[in-house]
């Protein structure tokens, strides 16, 4: 159905296994700071009206390979089209935030929640089959959802917060009702990536976007429970080939050593992690995805490649043995990039980490 | 010139001596949670209005002394008086964050900084003493400022941001440029915590709100680097009276072992941090203040109660021998009170702490 894998550097570094060099993505590469997707936008009218048509979808999500020599491709989505599915309307006001018409505040509204008809999220599943066809092999495809607990926040808050008063309340003050919420999200967020792996994704990546608001202890509670209950339901492998999970806690590197216990390929980290001391504290039983400062892509071309060797110097070589598996590495921001970035500065970014990584494993990186 | 104290407790913490309970005061606790903080608001105009008069400023700092058995009263003020004085023009919108009218972009504005005169502040000072006297002994008075690098923050992006872009940018292009300002900054704002000291600050305290949003190594380099360039200059005692130095930079519990080198008495820490981990990286060196989210005072009574013993549990009893000096810890929020607290539920919090921080000195908690 799909053409053979031409690029398999993402998938052998998520699980572990020897590159040539560091592979490279970027969280929302495709995205408002490419002049061609801002097109596309302006013809699809709104960002949903671009999320929900395969056509669209796969038009954006190819943008920037077209560009830049990437590893790996992205479903064009967004993290909240689960909840949207459970008919909360989801809306993108033009230069704001997701919005659900009917954020879940009370008992009653919880108790309305189910697991929504995956046929609601078809729309989802017929853009990673289009993307992935489209792809034609170049690199593999990733798909993703948000996490059960960022799910939670929006799904409460009705929007984005910058106290999360909302849904802390409900936690500290109705604790049974966000449990049941988070299994209803978390069964949700399983099928969904489960019929993203059967409609072609070749990795899965789950954004707890939010979980790094919690304090300790209720993070552990009420996003990294439900953030496994996810994983334990997901598909290991799909027509015989093993499909990576990846999972991304903005803000939680004082929680690595428990999210080591996750039962994924890949933990992804944002820029306050050290990466040295994250492979440390993880060991090897991770590959570790990140985590450049977006915020470097305004700097010039020679600071942004002295910024890129800082951190594949600070993750270190990954191992020396190329037949062996070991701790590696996959290069990426440690959050999206921004909508101002000037496009040919991710260009340096992406030579430079080819470049550099292949240098650091013939032992030449200067 | 003033009246002796009668409760030392908060100071024998920050100095880890041993202490019948633990002490407690909160992260803006004179603020617009309580009603006769409205009214004098009303009355004044505008926040500036009450920061810049020392009789208001005075009048709001003991309002919550009125009604709670806090254990420490807070100079009412804001984090960004310094560069204020700089000549950049705060303002406070209603139901906005702070403003300044002319932010620092460019090599010319930041050739222009210095350090200003200390006259322009003396409002500020005229309110310390007049707080100090108005307190007449109750408790001690805690001074304050933001730190270097969270006032470059606000002196480049001129208000508050979610992605620092403006001021990461200066950071990643022109390092010289910002190391320039920082220095500065932390030159005023030494000079500005002892003139608080000299007239009548018992303690002080510098907020490093923002240096949790840098990277690794940015962090070290462009903020704790300067905060130690603040308290290096600091004075250790006035009139014969050691002065405990506290640090608090949110989203900081990554570089913990890093921050206890500082030269200072107490830490803050926000609510993502284990207190019994922190204590374990810090070790002896530094008395431990926090970290309790803010979004708990929504909850009812018995939650709350139960949440501040847990906080307390997560540190541990300080130390058996009541005459020698060791860890201590002081409770606080994780961050300043939200406006939308319900006042009756700071009683149940302050009581808390106080009565279960009793029982855990004598053994008998539960």
């Amino acid at each position: 159905m799909f053409a053979p894998l031409q690029n398999d550097t993402f998938l052998r570094a998520c699980l572990r296994q020897a590159t040539d060099y560091t592979p490279v993505w970027l969280m929302r590469q495709a995205g408002r700071y490419l002049p061609e997707y801002r097109a596309s936008r302006a013809k699809a009218g709104s960002f949903m009206g671009l999320a929900t048509s395969p056509d669209y979808a796969t038009e954006v999500t190819l943008q920037p390979l077209e560009r830049y020599p990437l590893d790996a491709a992205i479903l064009f989505s967004d993290i909240l089209t689960v909840p949207d599915a459970m008919g909360l309307g989801l809306s993108f006001a033009l230069g704001e935030g997701p919005r659900f018409a009917t954020p879940v505040r009370d008992e009653a509204a919880v108790a309305k929640l189910e697991v929504p008809d995956m046929e609601k999220l078809r729309y989802v599943f017929d853009a990673v089959t289009s993307i992935r066809k489209a792809l034609n092999g170049r690199v593999p495809l990733i798909g993703f959802s948000g996490s059960p607990w960022t799910l939670a926040c929006y799904m409460v808050e009705g929007a984005g917060s910058d106290d999360y008063r909302l849904v802390k309340t409900m936690l500290y003050q109705r604790p049974d009702l966000m449990h049941r919420m988070l299994a209803i999200n978390a069964d949700a967020v399983a099928a969904y990536l489960n019929a993203q792996i059967e409609a072609g994704a070749q990795a899965v990546m789950i954004f707890d976007s939010w979980g790094g608001v919690l304090a300790d202890a209720a993070f552990q509670t009420f996003s990294l429970a439900y953030t496994q209950r996810v994983l334990s339901q997901l598909k290991r492998s799909h027509d015989g080939v093993v499909i990576p999970r990846l999972v991304f806690t903005k803000g939680g590197g004082l929680w690595l050593e428990q999210m080591a216990g996750l039962d994924c390929e890949v933990l992804g980290l944002d820029w306050t992690v050290n990466l040295a001391q994250a492979r440390a504290r993880v060991g090897d039983r991770k590959a570790l995805q990140g985590n450049l400062d977006p915020n470097v892509l305004f700097a010039q071309p020679a600071q942004i490649e002295q910024e890129v060797a800082a951190v594949l110097e600070s993750f270190g070589t990954p191992h020396a043995d190329t037949r062996s598996s070991g701790p590696t590495h996959i290069f990426n921001l440690g959050h999206g990039i921004s909508q101002h970035t000037p496009p040919e500065n991710v260009e340096v970014l992406v030579r430079a980490v080819h470049a550099y990584s292949r240098r650091m494993r013939t032992g030449t990186p200067h």
